[in-house]
């Protein structure tokens, strides 16, 4: 599906962000309008912005507001969807699946940390049989470039993935047996389909709250949205800058 | 995007079952075969088998085996995703989903029982921010057809869909607070994406396992599989009889 991988330069990116509060930024960043007739079905909230950033066509896609609640559509089902949809109706070259996350200071992690997620896996799917224990928890290798990583200053960590943004006893045990540094609610679910569909994903996750802290998930996280919101931007801005002109093989 | 709300028969139905065990005796049932053109993307597993059964246009979608690890594509995430492929590909007048599930012994249910879900709710996506924890919850009621149940002998209780087979406290927390009789992998998720595109589903679920009773879930889940999913065929063969001919408002 992807044309990038036989030495042509990357052309079409899909940047895939759950909250509108960290898709903003970077819609404006590059420039992008939003897409007045919609690639996807009548009926969706999810929305699409783009336009040409250098050399490159640069789609954002947020799931959108939900069309009963009016929050944003977080999590893996949504994120799941988007990534099926999207590759779908514009056939990207490479995705970037960018977002907040929590962190575990006990593996480094600090607020406004900004990291590029080397595996990814879920927590919270637990199939007691054997074999269906594996596929539950989903674990992947992620495309981690490495001329990217020896170019931009970007930390580098294992991320789980779950629906909850608290984590119970069984998630962490999941998470510890995980090994990951970070915590999200759509990166595995991102790897899953774009796995599926043969589409390379980079994972760009800044750091809203640690998870092995002393103050709540929620509380944290909506204290520093904002704020790590700016940190998260710049990043994908780099991340998209290097990559302009450049084929999958020289990330 | 259906065509069956406005005094038309039911003409095309899609019946999503997560399981190939669950899923085959139907096909015999059926008559049906398994589509050689996929009408999905290159690369996903997922499986078709259709055919005409009396007046309706059947079609059985089963996620297919796991690439990598040869077992069902069960959960949330690959339930969602054929329930949109198969929307857009086949615009369903109606949509079962058909499979097997945990039950409540204090809530009436026993092994073999069949159920109708009247509401869907997940229990494993626990956000603690106002409004988004509704959201998480993601509870709604469902297309419960008043003549199909006086006319057949179904069970009516709350289905809750999660990703794990086993049950964590706090999942059981959820549960209870769901007023849930049986708890599925699914179930919540096909009817999150089908009622984003305004397509009716009937839930039909066997009990293979008794969650609040004695034996682990898992043991008791493999014993009771291929049993149960006889009386689960039965049950879906009657729904479908009864629909052939009928209109929805006719249900």
């Amino acid at each position: 599906m992807t044309t990038a991988g036989d030495g042509k330069p990357i052309s079409t990116i899909v940047i895939i962000i759950a909250m509108q509060t960290e898709a903003l930024p970077l819609v404006d960043k590059f420039r992008l309008t939003e897409d007045p007739d919609s690639v996807f079905p009548n009926g969706v909230p999810w929305v699409r912005f783009h336009g040409m950033y250098k050399d490159l066509q640069v789609n954002i896609i947020w799931p959108g507001k939900d069309l009963h609640l009016g929050v944003d559509s977080v999590g893996t089902i949504s994120a799941s969807l988007v990534t099926y949809a999207a590759i779908q109706a514009l056939k990207p070259d490479l995705i970037i699946n960018a977002g907040t996350a929590g962190g575990f200071k006990a593996k480094g992690a600090r607020v406004g940390d900004v990291y590029l997620a080397s595996d990814v896996a879920f927590h919270d799917r637990r199939i007691p049989i054997p074999v269906f224990d594996q596929y539950g928890i989903g674990a992947r290798q992620t495309f981690s470039p490495p001329n990217l990583l020896k170019e931009l200053i970007l930390k580098v960590g294992k991320l789980s993935t779950g629906d909850s943004l608290d984590m119970s006893p069984h998630d962490e045990t999941s998470i510890l047996a995980n090994d990951a540094t970070i915590k999200d609610m759509e990166g595995a679910a991102v790897a899953y389909v774009a796995d599926l569909l043969s589409v390379p994903v980079i994972f760009i996750k800044a750091v809203t709250d640690i998870v092995d802290g002393e103050k709540p998930t929620s509380e944290e996280f909506l204290q520093n949205l904002v704020a790590v919101t700016a940190a998260l931007g710049q990043a994908v801005s780099q991340v998209v800058d290097f990559i302009t002109g450049k084929c999958l093989g020289q990330l």
